[in-house]
């Protein structure tokens, strides 16, 4: 069956992305230290290319690869600029908004902004992504998606520092709701966790 | 050497304590969910006695009950009327507070309120817990404690819940901090990872 999955590196206090997050600033500052436990090469951002095959890193982004479909929120699409039209692999790219795309999108036929709103965009990502995982990226779609409760997974690489400030995963929730935790795998670098959304 | 070591269940979206916090709601709404990974029999507390004996709830309490002294924040010191006078087997219990303490406070000899700041009352809770460690409680003064750079260690009971709201841990800090990953102990109930603090 396939499941929606959030994956997202996170502060032990909560944040994924620094201060003065913006475009030009994609994540804010020091937001490469979020995702070092990917072990790429120095100055390098997270692709495939450049992470020790021998480490988590490559597991994990294996697994991202697998997925069928991506459903990202719009701030994040937009401040990578979509990908450049393909997220890996030419699967689908779905952009839940109430507004209109912006120009750059006509030339990226795998993108598909939905303006039904994240029940929709979900549904149709699922769609498409046949037996597949969808890849859900974003901190407030990932939230949007578990208010709307089409979020099945979340897989938190839990990074061992303290940010103090930036913009946290996880605001205000409409409900209290419950996870299970699927698996574990300790690193020194991360603590990795995935959990299932239960209820 | 000793070691400061603070003692947290917290929810994945880093709340340890639900909406409503105050006096006779110690911990807020639902508050007890954070805690249920200890294993004490329904309704009770977490309390030494009413621990299955089987479980790693038995091991964190051992744990907490062989450090040498207490240091808590006063809010949660009073919300439990200084745990009568005794947190367990006689050590002492420092509280920082700015405030002269409460007429209660007298009539508890392991008692001693700290004038003078979170500096000089770990370095009383230190000197008296000799090879013991300091069990630091209270997420103001963790927070006070981390921000004077006198917590060594965090042990942190991750449990696989968004509380979506009540008082987090963790809220702005005056810069990064750098933590190790010291050991991580995985069951179903919550992820127990414990760091050090490095700078």
């Amino acid at each position: 069956m396939t499941r929606s999955v959030l994956y997202m590196s996170m502060s032990l206090d909560g944040y994924i992305a620094g201060p003065n997050d913006g475009p030009g600033n994609p994540g804010g500052d020091g937001f490469m230290r979020l995702h070092e436990w990917f072990g790429f090469a120095s100055g390098a951002g997270p692709a495939a290319e450049t992470v020790d095959a021998s480490g988590v890193g490559r597991q994990f982004l294996d697994e991202i690869r697998q997925t069928g479909a991506v459903l990202s929120g719009r701030n994040t699409a937009e401040q990578v600029d979509h990908w450049g039209g393909d997220h890996h692999d030419g699967v689908p790219i779905f952009v839940p908004s109430h507004r209109p795309p912006g120009t750059s999108v006509g030339k990226y036929p795998l993108v598909t902004y939905v303006t039904e709103g994240i029940g929709s965009a979900m549904a149709q990502a699922k769609a498409v992504a046949g037996s597949q995982n969808v890849l859900v990226h974003g901190a407030y779609t990932a939230h949007t998606a578990l208010a709307a409760g089409v979020l099945d997974e979340i897989q938190v690489h839990l990074v061992p520092v303290l940010f103090g400030g930036g913009r946290r995963l996880f605001e205000l929730l409409p409900a209290r709701i419950e996870l299970e935790v699927v698996r574990v795998v300790d690193t020194p670098e991360a603590t990795h966790v995935r959990y299932r959304v239960v209820s």
